[in-house]
């Protein structure tokens, strides 16, 4: 296997795209289109990396036509790039090689739901909350929450998380099966329905956060739980960062099954109050669920009351009914929006890492001091119960010594999860904008990475520059 | 990509394995040998499937020693074949093109145990029952638990189940990093120590289920549980194994957080009772274990007797005591010699499927009729909480009509769970013997994962003759 390096994929013809986009406008009408400003929502929209637009965007609407979209593409050496809803936080639905950008969202429909199984099969441009408000009078709901309402092929693909991982697991957990369209056209169905399978290699975990870089799902089958009797949502204020992580390390130890477990740090709270209209001391603050039946419930709660108070937490604040915890999430959610409302005009950076439980309060720690240091106005909010937290500092994009200052202030954040034996993302994925910590976190692991990605797409049209770039040499 | 076709990997040079033999010898001592009755203890001991035993034997100590072994292999082209405890199956160790095994065995060292994160680290070697004795004394351990005292390295390599599966996942669920020596001698590192990830692929959960064949893992990071506060067992019998998998369907729909349920049959309870000294009603029968605090232990039990008593299920008799716990679940896990028991001097078959769980008392039903058509002997034991399912046909192993009648009621078994939209191995792997069934449940898949040993293994030296055979044209 060759070294990991910087190239583009294999060159197409100079005659190449003409053709092909007269292939796919007389095949697709109307659902094929070369509007700049529709290449422009298509390419990157939430991040501080440029967005580089693809060349044509379709709408495709069945698997056949991502197949044909694929098959015509690999012809014309073309790169093809999966798009859902495009809340992708690394530069994943960026076009640097130009290329044709799938557009998914027209695969919308719920194809199955088995009850007595706990099991449904989407298409993947479904959203998770278009699947939850499907299923909400079955008393049954798809718990992996990312905030933002994604596809659930993009969440796959991204390997997405968010804030029911703690109990629940991420999109790695809860997709039994996928049907994905590979870089030749061909269509490959990864599992079946049963719950658990040894019969041969994991294909489903492959896919599983390769970012669109090995296959393009199209479809999924997805393990559903039932809506828990008893909901209880709360916050509770601490006095410091500290004494909530080591809360949440003791909840875990005694195997509490905390339902949802979030940080904010005080300048968070500050952003929420602001845009959520809340009134929630400035502190750190834990948002918490409880999930069980009545019963189990409130011995959660009890137990983890008793923890939070000898950490230093203040009283819970209770959201009793249904709208107030729906207004607790939504806030909890709205944590991005809330972060760049602070600073209007400015550029936000959301980034996070992961690492052991153990390490989360003295990362978290570390992390704060550098933010301080650097006069950086950034907040903190974390999915503590995985060890996972973000950090969104806020900068003058055109103040070139402002993102020096920030590209900084990533490379230590990184350096210090990975020295915490973490990694460089808990769930935003590599897409472009980790590229390079890629190899300080897998080391040659990454060559095995490229061994495979040249075996799947050896003309590297699938999403290139994404997770590592890599030399075409076939 | 090629067709999977049937073929040996790359032939030695004639003169290749003397010498490899003489540099493995002088390197390793007495820990490298040719002696026949090693070779035979290291092939296939508990499947139908003939011994074929490798060349000779080495008991490596390091990884370090693992990559020298795999290097000067590759270097001569002959197979190896990684070994933990050959309590496998489907003729996962067997050398069916001969080769060198290495006996993992002394690697057993725990080299760490991190109580505030719930994890540990072992070497390969280390067993499921020595890493949860050592574990005890902290309250902590490690749930996957297949029957046998198998290596973690080799419950990784075969993604291992069992019992505890339906509260706490399998090997898949609870490995969060590998160490392993690949094709070239070359060493990675999985993951880290942080909860999930998604920086790149999936390496970890690609060599979990790959037996043996894209890597030999030399040490496994693991997740720890807390011993629950109180753990409650039972037997229930039941009128029909079709209430009894009613039974179960109902308990998860409503989400109750069953430890353990397990089927046996009325022909397994008959073995159960003449080999594990018990008196338990010759009916259909559901262990149970409840793991909770007390509270929340006792309300799954009122919940759980209320289910079962309208599906017809009889008194439960509970197991109080700890070793009245041990004593039963023995009987569980020794069911496959239970079974043996039942006609001494036939030979026994261990097979496995795993499908929806709507579907499960169809699929047992319509298999006890087919065993019972064709007057087999055959007990079916099953871990119903996942949808998964074992029978083991008794049969002469010298009557070649009888195997004959056990390989057709073995082909009909897999055409049937994959009827039902199951896989053709929920726990056991393909190895040896489950080959033939891998195109049917993957289809193009299997061609997938052809192309990923090819790029990970070109020389087809790692457990050759595994999970499919496949043609070198390198």
């Amino acid at each position: 296997m060759s070294l990991v390096r910087v190239d583009a994929p294999q060159p197409a013809a100079t005659d190449a795209k003409p053709a092909l986009f007269a292939a796919l406008s007389a095949r697709f009408g109307d659902r094929f289109s070369t509007s700049a400003s529709l290449r422009a929502q298509h390419a990157n929209t939430l991040t501080w990396i440029p967005c580089q637009p693809p060349d044509a965007v379709i709408f495709a609407e069945t698997t056949e036509e991502v197949v044909a979209v694929v098959a015509l593409c690999a012809d014309a050496r073309i790169p093809v790039i999966a798009f859902g809803t495009g809340t992708s936080l690394e530069g994943h639905v960026n076009a640097p090689f130009g290329g044709v950008c799938i557009d998914l969202s027209r695969m919308n429909r719920i194809l199955a739901v088995h009850e007595a199984d706990l099991d449904c099969v989407v298409e993947a441009g479904v959203t998770r909350k278009q699947l939850n408000e499907h299923l909400r009078d079955r008393g049954l709901f798809f718990p992996v929450d990312p905030g933002a309402d994604a596809s659930l092929g993009g969440m796959a693909a991204t390997r997405a998380s968010g804030t029911n991982a703690v109990r629940y697991g991420t999109m790695r957990d809860n997709v039994l099966a996928l049907t994905a369209v590979l870089a030749d056209g061909r269509v490959i169905a990864t599992g079946t329905r049963a719950r658990k399978s040894a019969a041969g290699y994991d294909l489903t975990r492959l896919l599983i956060g390769s970012e669109g870089t090995l296959g393009i799902i199209t479809s999924l089958t997805l393990k559903l739980y039932g809506v828990p009797d008893t909901i209880l949502s709360a916050v509770c204020p601490f006095a410091s960062i500290e004494g909530a992580c080591l809360a949440v390390i003791a909840a875990l130890q005694i195997g509490l099954p905390l339902a949802r477990i979030e940080l904010a740090d005080a300048v968070q709270i500050r952003a929420c109050n602001g845009y959520s209209h809340l009134t929630l001391p400035e502190q750190p603050t834990l948002f918490l669920e409880f999930h069980g039946t009545e019963a189990s419930a409130r011995e959660q709660v009890a137990s983890f009351a008793e923890i939070a108070a000898s950490e230093g937490g203040g009283d819970f604040q209770w959201a009793e009914r249904q709208e107030d915890r729906t207004k607790l999430w939504q806030a909890r959610h709205d944590a991005y929006w809330a972060a760049r409302g602070l600073q209007p005009g400015a550029e936000l950076l959301s980034t996070d890492v992961c690492v052991p439980i153990s390490a989360l309060a003295a990362c978290v720690g570390e992390t704060r001091e550098d933010i301080d240091r650097l006069g950086l106005l950034a907040p903190i909010v974390g999915h503590v119960g995985d060890g996972n937290f973000h950090v969104m500092p806020l900068f003058d994009p055109n103040d070139p010594e402002e993102r020096r200052k920030v590209q900084g202030f990533l490379d230590r954040l990184i350096e210090r999860a990975l020295r915490f034996d973490g990694t460089c993302s808990g769930e935003h994925g590599v897409g472009q904008g980790k590229i390079g910590y890629l190899a300080a976190e897998h080391g040659l692991g990454v060559e095995v990475m490229v061994a495979i990605k040249k075996a799947l797409d050896p003309l590297n049209i699938l999403n290139p520059g994404k997770i590592f770039r890599y030399h075409h040499d076939g």
